[in-house]
C-alpha cells in the first residue's frame, strides 16, 4: 500500500487579499505528519465557482485524500458544496443530518433558523456528514475518482477539533498500517530557535537520524520535537530524549506527548498541588498576568485577587506603596516593585505575589529608564526577589512577554529552581518566522 | 487593456510541513492592491522539480503575470532556476551580471565564492536580472507564453525590498492606467454573518453590482469590506454606503478607510475626548478588561485602577460589598455588580466603572445559573446600568466575549447610545473567520 496523496484547496476571497494570513494549512501539515502523511500540493484561490469547479475536479483526478478548507459558511460567497455538486454532476439537496445538528446549534442558542443558516444544510447528495461540535456548518466528505474529499470549515479552532475528532482518525484508518508515528514535544521558554540549533549542534553532535529533530518557535513557549518513524528510532529515543532535557537545563518547562500546555498551566497546576496561593499587583501589564491565570479552569482555588494599579496614587491608595518612595526612586523601581508585592501579599492574604512595573512605550521612556525597562518582584512576604530586564519589543508584545516572564518566574520560585534564564537575548519574541 | 491576470507560485518545503506559516503571500497581495490588482490563484509546492515544471508551464498560460517565490537560494533544493529553463525549454548559463551582483555580495561581507553561492548566478538565458540590495541571490524575470515571470527569493524582507523598488513599478507601467481601488470598512459589533446576510437580502435587495460586498468575521469586530474599481462604483458609494450604515443602526462602530480599531481603542479615544476616567471590576474575566484597556497606547490619561476580585472575600476587602448581600444573593447577581461597579468607584474617584460576575466554567454552574450566566453593570455612580446574559461558549471565549461586551457597553454609555443590542444571537464568536 503506498502512502496516499494529499492536496489542499484553501478557498476564501480573504485569503487573497492579503487580509489575513493561512494558518490553516500549517496547521493541517502539522496533523498529518503525525500520522506520517506529508502535504503533496496546496492551491488558494477566491471565492470564485468556475474556478473552484475546475480546481476540485484536477485535484481529485491527481490525489488519494484531498482537503478542501473555506467556503461552508452561511453567506453568498460561501461556494463549496455547491462546486463540489458541480464537479461531481450531482444534485444538491437538504441534508437532514445537516438540518438537525443546525436546529440543535440553533436551538441551544436561543436563536431562531433563518435563511442564510439553512444554506449550510443544501449538501451534495452523496456526501457524509462530519459533526462539527463547535461551530454551525457542518463538514462533509465525498468520493470522486478515487479521492477522498474533505470539505472543512475555515474557522481555525471549528477545523481544529474536525481534524482531530474526525478526519485524521478517518485517514489513519486507510493508511498503511506500518507507519509509526511516535512525536514527543519538549516545551522551552527563555531560548530561541538559533540559541537551540547551535546548542544542538555543539552538544549533541551526533544526534541519529532515525530521530527527527524539529524546532517550533512560538510566543511564548518554543517546541522541540521529536518525531520517529522506525522501531530503530523508538529504540534510540529513551537515551537521546534524556541528552537532550539535560542540555536544555532550566529551559526545559515540560516533556508531552499529548496538548501542550502554557505557561499559566504550568504554574497554576503546580500552585494547587502546593496548597499555595498567588497574587498580581500589575502596572505596566495592566491586568494581563490575572487575566493569564484566571483563563486556566481551577484556577479560583489558588488565586483570589489580583491588582491592576496603573497610576501612582493608585498604587499608594491600593498596595499602600509610600508616595515619598514613589517620587524619590520612580515608579519603575526595585523598591516599588517590592512594595508593591508586599502590598498585594497583605491586602489579598495570599501566599506568593507577582508585582511589575515598566516602561510599556511608545511613550514615557527617559535616559536612566528607556522604553522597554521593567522591574519585577515576586515571592513570599520574607522571600522576595527582584530582576531588571530590558525588552526591546513593541508596546503588546512587550506586555505579553513580562505576563510571560512573570508567570515563569512564579513557576520557578514554587519549584525551588533557583536559576533564572537570560529571557532577552534570542527568545522566541526576537526570532523570524 | 484588460486588468492583467496575476497568478503565485509559492515553492519551500518549509511551507509544506506546517514548519511555517507563509506571510510573503498576504503581503504580495497587499503591494499589488496597491496598484489595483488582484491574486486570482496560488499555488505551493515543496522542492520537487517536477511539479515545479508542470506548474510553471500551466500558471504561464493561463496569467499575464506569474510571481515565483522561493527556490533562489544555493542549496541542493533551490530548483526555481532550473525548472523555469526546463518549463521554457531553454539552457541554463552563468549570467554576468549576477556574477558581479554574487562577486561585490562576498566582498563586502569578507566571504569568499563558493561552490553553492556560484550555483545562483546559473540561470535561464533570456532572463534579465531584478538586483536584490539586501541579499545575496539576484531575482530575475523572464517572459514565457504572453506572461511576465518575475522570480523572487523567499527571505520576507528581500522580497519585500524587490517588491517595492523593482516589481510593482515594473507591473505598474504595464497596467491600465485607469484603475482605482477605493476600499471602505465598516466595523460592526453584536451581529452576525448570518444575521448581516440576511439583512442585507432583505433591505438592501438592490444593491449595485459595482460595489463589491464582502464580510469578514473578527473576534470580536465583523467587518464589512466594500470594494470598488469603476468610476461608477464611486458614483453610487455616498448613497449605498449610507443606506446600509443605517441598516446597521448601532452596531455600526466606525466606518474606516485604513488601519481597523479595536473595541478598547474606541472607547479610550471616546474617553480621551471626553476627559472621563474609568475603572474596572471583574470577578469571571479576571483582569481581561483591564488589559485590553492597558494595551492601547495612551490609556494613562483615561485609567488609573482595575479591582481583579476573584472570591467572595476579595469582593468584600477591595470593594466594599457587604458579606451579607454576597450570601443572600450570590456572587453572580445584579445586586453584586452594582455594589461592585460603585465600590470601584469609590475606591479609584474614577467616573465610570464595568463590573462583571459570571460563571465561567466549566465547573461552578446551577440550575437557577447555569455556566455562561453573567451579570454586568456599568455607568456613572448615580446612573448604573445592569444587563444579564447568557453565553454559552467554552471558557476562554466566554472571557474575551464578555470583556469585549463591557467594553461595548461602556463606549455606547459614553456616546449616549441607549440601545443594547442582543449580543448573543448570531454574534461573531460563533461564525466562521
Amino acid at each position: 500500500m503506498l502512502t496516499p496523496k494529499v492536496q489542499l484547496l484553501l478557498t476564501g476571497n480573504e485569503l487573497m487579499t492579503g487580509d489575513i494570513v493561512d494558518s490553516n494549512s500549517a496547521m493541517m501539515a502539522q496533523v498529518l505528519k503525525d500520522i506520517g502523511l506529508g502535504i503533496m500540493r496546496k492551491v488558494t484561490v477566491a471565492d470564485d465557482l468556475a474556478l473552484l469547479v475546475s480546481e476540485i475536479t484536477y485535484m481529485a483526478s491527481t490525489s488519494d485524500i484531498l482537503i478542501i478548507n473555506g467556503g461552508l459558511g452561511p453567506t453568498v460567497d460561501d461556494l463549496t458544496a455547491q462546486a463540489l455538486a458541480l464537479a461531481m454532476d450531482e444534485e444538491l439537496s437538504e441534508h437532514p443530518e445537516a438540518l438537525a445538528h443546525l436546529t440543535a446549534w440553533c436551538k441551544q442558542r436561543g436563536n431562531a433558523l433563518n435563511g442564510p443558516n439553512l444554506k449550510q444544510t443544501i449538501l451534495p447528495s452523496s456526501c457524509r456528514i462530519i459533526a462539527n461540535r463547535s461551530g454551525s456548518a457542518v463538514g462533509f466528505s465525498v468520493r470522486y475518482k478515487d479521492c477522498d474529499i474533505y470539505c472543512t470549515p475555515g474557522v481555525p479552532h471549528e477545523l481544529k477539533v474536525m481534524l482531530q475528532e474526525q478526519i485524521i482518525p478517518a485517514i489513519s484508518k486507510k493508511s498503511p498500517k506500518n507507519l509509526i508515528a511516535d512525536i514527543t514535544r519538549l516545551q522551552v521558554f527563555g531560548l530561541g530557535e538559533s540559541s537551540l540549533q547551535k546548542m544542538v549542534d555543539e552538544k549533541l553532535a551526533q544526534w541519529p537520524a532515525d530521530i527527527d529533530l524539529g524546532f517550533r518557535a512560538g510566543k511564548p513557549l518554543l517546541e522541540v520535537k521529536l518525531s520517529i518513524n522506525s522501531e530503530r528510532g523508538l529504540a534510540l529515543k529513551p537515551l537521546w530524549q534524556k541528552k537532550l532535557a539535560d542540555a536544555l537545563g532550566h529551559h526545559l518547562i515540560a516533556e508531552i506527548n499529548e496538548k501542550p500546555y502554557s505557561l499559566a498551566q504550568h504554574l497554576i497546576n503546580q500552585l494547587q498541588q502546593d496548597n499555595i496561593k498567588v497574587t498580581t499587583a500589575e502596572s505596566c501589564t495592566g491586568g494581563l498576568i490575572a487575566s493569564k491565570l484566571t483563563e486556566i479552569s481551577g484556577s479560583s482555588n489558588c488565586f483570589e485577587a489580583g491588582f491592576v494599579t496603573y497610576s501612582n496614587n493608585m498604587k499608594t491608595a491600593m498596595l499602600n506603596v509610600s508616595a515619598d518612595l514613589l517620587t524619590q526612586k520612580g515608579a519603575v523601581s526595585e523598591e516599588v516593585v517590592i512594595a508593591m508585592a508586599k502590598g498585594a501579599l497583605l491586602k489579598s492574604h495570599a501566599d506568593i505575589a507577582i508585582a511589575v512595573s515598566g516602561v510599556a512605550g511608545p511613550s514615557g521612556g527617559t535616559e536612566d529608564k528607556p522604553v522597554g525597562t521593567v522591574w519585577l518582584a515576586w515571592g513570599g512576604i520574607n522571600d522576595i526577589k527582584t530582576q531588571c530586564l530590558l525588552i526591546p519589543y513593541k508596546r503588546n508584545h512587550f506586555q505579553q512577554f513580562v505576563a510571560e516572564i512573570g508567570l515563569d518566574l512564579l513557576r520557578r520560585y514554587q519549584k525551588n529552581i533557583t536559576s533564572i534564564p537570560n529571557y532577552i537575548i534570542d527568545n522566541a519574541f526576537t526570532t523570524k518566522r
